[in-house]
């Protein structure tokens, strides 16, 4: 098997200059960001990505239907603007996974022309947020009076630290492809999936790409996206895991 | 060397439409059932599957002979059905390697005809269960009515959850290939080898698959099982673990 | 750099028919008997084998010179009869690479004609033995006579287990190979460096092999490699260990 | 991706005969002293290294702006003396990686003419030390008379012990291909950033070279470093770590 597998699944009229990232990661903000995009924009699905770098495992959805673990790209046009999502339940099982699955990503970027990245994340602060910001970084220098401008925040910049993951890679990686790379990172305590830091974020990614959305279902999104969550970790809880032993 | 060898005992008249199988998991069920069938149905080993992510160590037999960790394809022909087999006391030491290892075990099923794949397991509960069902999963939608008929529940698919390791991704890759999958989990405390739940699971299989086997020794075959297991622990607590360690 | 490197010291007059192994176990029996054995009969290193499989060091000897881990096969004529050894003070990093490594150690035992292998180890019971007996496996049914009159202990064989590590492979993958593997284990608390299950172990190999070894000063080696492996681990734990930390 | 990925920044009048490794290590001493070399001779950068053995992350820098993870090499030219150095913030994540990247920065060090490396690094005693030694090794014997008359000591060797990571390999992998390696050990407690023990490093080290270099800016550096170890683990501690969750 080769290390990533992407099955398209239209081939032609893919391309656009945007890519949105919204991966799982702290507090979910960036994955319900672009999971409201991806419904409010009518996105259709254009391709699935597989990997023997996710989990061996595979989902089995409320019709007892299996599916293999996977993450997938949307496409939408509104308002004359082409705009591709990164999305799906997993990030790499190992660091070098994620290595090898970033390229693979900026591969598909690169062909469908995307010349520019914003990877969704959560900025987590540990306490509650009043008004969260918007905390922001970009791979090249001129990008960011743009961001500044429409909101997002540069304040933390100086405390240094790290973005870790597809996130982080997609701009260092994309950098050295010459693909601009934006991150948006919500304020969250981390413990819930936050509506109100998504709520922000979508506010300042509406502005950099100039499209409007609806914020209004965010709020129910955000309750529903906890449900399935606390699902997983009861059956989890319940079912144990399906242990790798052996009898000799 | 390669990462999985396959070594066949023989070359011809090894096909068959159909898979069953029956490695290691929670409580045993699964790996209960199919050597049952193995040994009611007189099923003949036709290979044998070494690979570099199983455990690196030889298992000693009763005589003292050393046995290469391995997993085994067997095969019989009953009411002429002839049905697979793969069995064994090993799953994949990695994450990467559970896609190896299924994605080798398709290879060979595509090879020798097989059209259907029943992946059997246990569901554990964490508590004993009175009457335990047959918790199904299929990778196809147009499966389910004829696992429902032949007694299996989808009663938990609402709850979500996943399958992990070779029985998850047997579904999840062999779907890929066209190649139907069915997993029957047969509910189970998760603490013993149960033959209770062997013998439910056993019900809907032969039910499935079409033919008549005598399930009365299940109940002394998973005793059996429970006392090997228990030798296996006390020799390891006894001896310790050759200790992968070094001196300078 | 390749998985594994092999340096040999010397091309010609360098095969032989039997290889022992004596790397890194419990007990340190099986690197006793081994490095006994190479010294007493004047054995001559004629490889070195370096592996990214080992770990990333350099050993550092009393004269300050560093030395890249590595193991090592010496080779010495008595009687005759000409043995290869394999030892050294590490094992595989990790499960694959115990594959990997032992793969490679048989492709030198076959380009060298060596058509038995020796793997010498201890066993562990966790508690003082009064008289150590030598525990056994082989790979081949009719290797059996041949130990039990040399005074190898079947005995513990209906307990099953298993045995790790380069042993165990060095068994399992050698018989694939058509090469006869005879694994002793010299009975040990696992504690300490064990002088008297090496003297047990040592008798029955010469037996074997056929030649005949002085074990008085098996004792005062015993001695001697506790004294290195308490000031190693002292060392180590007054060094702390060269950590793998970063800054941002 | 490749393992590792080498960008140069200047091709020509790059080589030199000497390289000074100050990778991250216990008390970031041999980094201490490598940074300080840097600045005080005015050292230019002219190649950077990527590898997905470093971890999967970008660097946020005062401005916002993203950075991959990566070591560099500057190179300068003092007295004469040309000296390159390989310095950075991060080792390998695996074990295999250390070998796989010393390999890398060796193919380097003999594209550009090295013929001895200055491994630097920290000696970790656990407690303070009132006049820390420099604590030497060589990778061929007939370097130690020249590190003894430069102050380097030799004291320890008696106790043997491991040089674990990229210091260690570079003398280890350096001397198959017939390179110098000497690694230079000030010893320190292992829990601050130690500039007294760096400042006895930079002496023996000067002296070795044969340039001269004004040490009263290594107190000034350490503090500054502090900080920056620091405010990152603070930054770590809120943040939290990006987890690498998922949602079913």
């Amino acid at each position: 098997m080769e290390h990533v597998r992407v099955n398209f699944l239209r081939e032609e009229k893919i391309d656009a200059p945007v890519l949105v990232e919204g991966l799982p990661g702290i507090g979910h903000v960036g994955k319900l960001v672009a999971d409201h995009l991806i419904d409010e924009l009518g996105a259709e699905k254009i391709a699935e990505i597989y990997s023997l770098h996710f989990p061996p495992q595979v989902i089995v959805d409320e019709q007892g239907i299996t599916h293999l673990v996977n993450n997938e790209i949307y496409r939408c046009e509104k308002d004359g603007k082409a705009i591709l999502f990164l999305v799906g339940d997993f990030q790499s099982n190992s660091a070098e996974g994620h290595y090898i699955l970033t390229e693979r990503y900026l591969d598909i970027a690169e062909d469908l022309g995307v010349q520019r990245i914003y990877a969704l994340g959560g900025y987590g602060v540990g306490h509650l947020v009043e008004s969260p910001r918007v905390i922001c970084s970009v791979n090249m220098e001129h990008l960011r009076p743009e961001v500044e401008a429409a909101g997002g925040s540069f304040e933390n910049a100086e405390t240094g630290g790290a973005i870790v993951g597809a996130s982080g890679l997609l701009l260092g990686l994309g950098e050295m492809r010459g693909i601009e790379g934006i991150c948006l990172m919500g304020e969250t305590s981390g413990y819930i999936v936050d509506p109100k830091s998504a709520d922000g974020l979508l506010a300042v990614l509406s502005r950099l790409i100039g499209i409007d959305v609806d914020p209004t279902s965010l709020q129910q999104r955000a309750e529903a996206m906890e449900q399935i969550i606390a699902k997983i970790q009861e059956t989890e809880e319940a079912r144990g895991r399906e242990e790798l032993s052996y009898i000799g």
